[in-house]
């Protein structure tokens, strides 16, 4: 099965639409995955959108749905009716997905959409999977699961996983609990085959007790994300307050959560509100990129009124090196910045503190200005600069480095201490904050500089 | 089970390993997870380490291993003789990852612990892994799987699965295979178990024949990612070209590939070379950042000639919007990039097109440069500064930002197209390459206008 995605295929679908040849269009889609159809039914428009998905016979029709952008997704839900949005839809997908899905509809249409849903077992998961807040582990768990009972015989566990399991698409774990439901361990499928002798032995004679790795329904999603990835685990149980086994996440959930984590960082670290891509109307994306580059303005007019304050007019020689200081300065402060927001987002126990990475950060920060204002030394002496102008420029770019690595340090820390992003701290904020601060420096530095050492002359080269 | 993790913990092993109080230390360790073991390792010393290695049991500690930072695992291995390394480590973990390990010790001592080797199999698996270009599906799989006759019945099928699935964590999915080898079709542990009625249907009756997404032995890394993140692939079978099963990656491979892959990019976008974290020395850390830093000053340089020869002696005015314009420039250039990176990570054929891409950054831009450019010939008017050079500050913004959105999406598109890492455009390359163009752009515009329209009387505010 190979990826058959083209522009002509699009354009042959739109044609088909079009001229309603619902055979075509059905032979097509049946050799292809619902992911694939997904990415199709994103570049259609709506009305397009809708008689595609129609199509589509009913379960993968709910498949496809689960892969589309979500705005895609709104506009195609709300063209559709209630009933084929419950019989249709929610009854095809798991109770998680179908928690996602129902939260974007209108508070109305959700009710219609209840209502209708046949199987109370799968609406009551649903109510109570859209309790949970969104970014911890109750919103992102399944209810669907196997779980057994200690009690019960190897053939009984069979019979009553072979009910349970008829929906999941992986077993990879099940799940072993007592009378009141509380977690007691686990048994992989393998090890239920091939460890029991006989059909006859009870469950509770196989499976590993007291070393289960849970997360609470509360847990925030990303410190899931960081459990399952440290100790290379597929599926993890979710207990409530009680002990009580409620869900699972397994990890294709979690690898979702752990790219959108990334794909986050790096765009603030690029100076792009959240959640645009290529894709996005130039509209979508201007608003997403605007506010950072007004971020940037208004940093670029403090410095205007910082360069008027120091009287460039009286020192024009100072222009030469403001561009190396605020660029140096901004460079410093990024790296310094990313580096905190990469060791946070993976915290041990065993990490430095705060002051054992302060001064890590000054040593690092010591050497780069060293080197850095040394070449700058050295090279402006070559090209026969004046010597307080090189000197001012030498001193200014060491103290620079020094401040930027130790704000770059400082700032994300405490933002995080404050429940902020520190990702915010990375990006044109930090440049912003170092061009302004960079550029004070160096004119306090030449001010003085130029006045006890300047020479009357002033030539470049 | 929860992390135990702290630094009294580390600082009593440390204790006790000096005491040589070995049962303390077993003690403690058996109640951790070889993921906690690891990252207490990381923190010792190499005399420690190895000491602490020893006291654990042959199984654990072949676990402990795989969880280890790169650095510290080498200079582990290299304290080991090769006898403990084939016979206690090797044979008790999975090929991949031994073909890993073994690829960093030096070439004496891989023939001696190859030669220790007594299972032939898993010798000559490693030696074949060991041959695949790092980077590749090939390099990434793991031999270890599960893999069944079409022609055997399920009892047959049962118990060959016994034998090799002894050493296998998760049995994800069964390969069918016909006589020669080749790939058939997959089943799952539950669709055998459950789909089947007797222990003498035969596996051919049982399988999705036909349909099994594959990769070739030399498919990217990347690439094979992202196949298994879009189609909720937990393992997929790889294939040599001859269309033989000798493999499959696991979704926790693939979840380690985004992962680097995410801090890769994020690393170049801060202008930090690969694979530093908080925890290296500051020599590291120094070595992985100063390059960046000089390739900014290099930038500097070039700005202070340009400043130098567009002689800002005559038109010191000009100073005051150097660093807005050098800013935006950077800031609107950083984004386009970044855009385009995660664009050319997620690529797919339903993609506009190199033009069509340019074109809609043309508008983003457009949109970006009218707004920015009112703003500032709006605010430095009503601060009173000089017309003609608020119209240099507008019209040179305008043109660095359509200019900078430009550059920064064609950049990163020809990188790739040449096989190198768009990444490498963001971060400090593209903000220095953006600085000194803004400003000889600033210079030229200004050039002119001060000329035309300029006042003789200079005065800020």
């Amino acid at each position: 099965m190979q990826n058959n995605l083209s522009k002509e295929l699009l354009a042959n679908l739109r044609d088909w639409i079009e001229e309603g040849r619902d055979t075509s269009i059905q032979e097509v889609l049946a050799e292809l995955h619902p992911a694939d159809i997904g990415e199709l039914i994103n570049e259609l428009r709506r009305e397009e959108a809708v008689y595609l998905y129609r199509t589509l016979e009913e379960e993968k029709a709910a498949d496809v749905m689960l892969e589309l952008d979500e705005d895609v997704r709104e506009k195609l839900l709300s063209s559709l009716t209630s009933r084929e949005i419950a019989e249709d839809l929610i009854e095809n997908i798991d109770s998680d997905d179908a928690a996602d899905i129902l939260q974007d509809l209108s508070e109305q249409k959700l009710e219609e959409v209840m209502a209708l849903l046949e199987d109370e077992g799968q609406a009551s998961d649903i109510i109570d999977l859209m309790t949970y807040e969104e970014g911890t582990a109750g919103a992102l768990m399944g209810k669907e699961m196997v779980r057994v009972n200690q009690n019960w015989t190897v053939a009984q566990a069979i019979r009553e996983m072979r009910r349970q399991g008829e929906d999941i698409e992986h077993i990879y774990t099940i799940y072993v609990v007592d009378d009141k439901g509380q977690l007691l361990g686990t048994l992989s499928m393998k090890n239920m085959i091939f460890a029991s002798s006989s059909m006859r032995t009870t469950i509770r004679e196989l499976y590993k007790d007291g070393k289960v790795r849970t997360v609470n329904v509360n847990t925030p999603a990303d410190e899931v994300a960081r459990v399952m990835q440290k100790y290379d685990i597929v599926a993890i149980p979710v207990v409530n307050d009680n002990e009580m086994l409620v869900g699972r996440i397994t990890i294709d959930d979690v690898m979702d959560v752990i790219q959108e984590e990334a794909d986050k960082d790096y765009q603030l670290a690029s100076g792009i509100s959240e959640d645009v891509e290529y894709g996005d109307s130039i509209l979508t994306l201007t608003r997403a990129r605007l506010p950072w580059l007004l971020i940037g303005m208004a940093g670029g007019m403090c410095s205007a009124y910082f360069i008027g304050v120091f009287d460039i007019e009286a020192n024009p020689q100072m222009a030469i090196f403001m561009p190396l200081i605020a660029a140096t300065g901004g460079n410093v402060g990024v790296q310094s910045a990313a580096l905190v927001v990469r060791a946070l987002a993976n915290q041990s126990a065993l990490d430095e503190t705060l002051w054992q990475k302060l001064a890590k950060e000054f040593g690092v920060g010591l050497l780069n200005a060293t080197v850095c204002s040394l070449i700058i030394m050295l090279v402006s002496q070559l090209f026969h600069f004046e010597f307080a102008l090189s000197l001012t420029a030498a001193v200014a770019l060491f103290s620079v480095i020094i401040f930027a690595s130790m704000s770059g340090t400082w700032i994300p820390l405490t933002l995080n201490r404050f429940g902020i992003d520190p990702a915010l701290a990375t990006g044109p904020f930090i440049t912003t904050t170092n061009d302004i601060i960079g550029l004070v420096i160096y004119f306090s530095v030449g001010h003085y500089f130029l006045r006890t050492f300047g020479e009357s002359g002033f030539s470049l080269f």
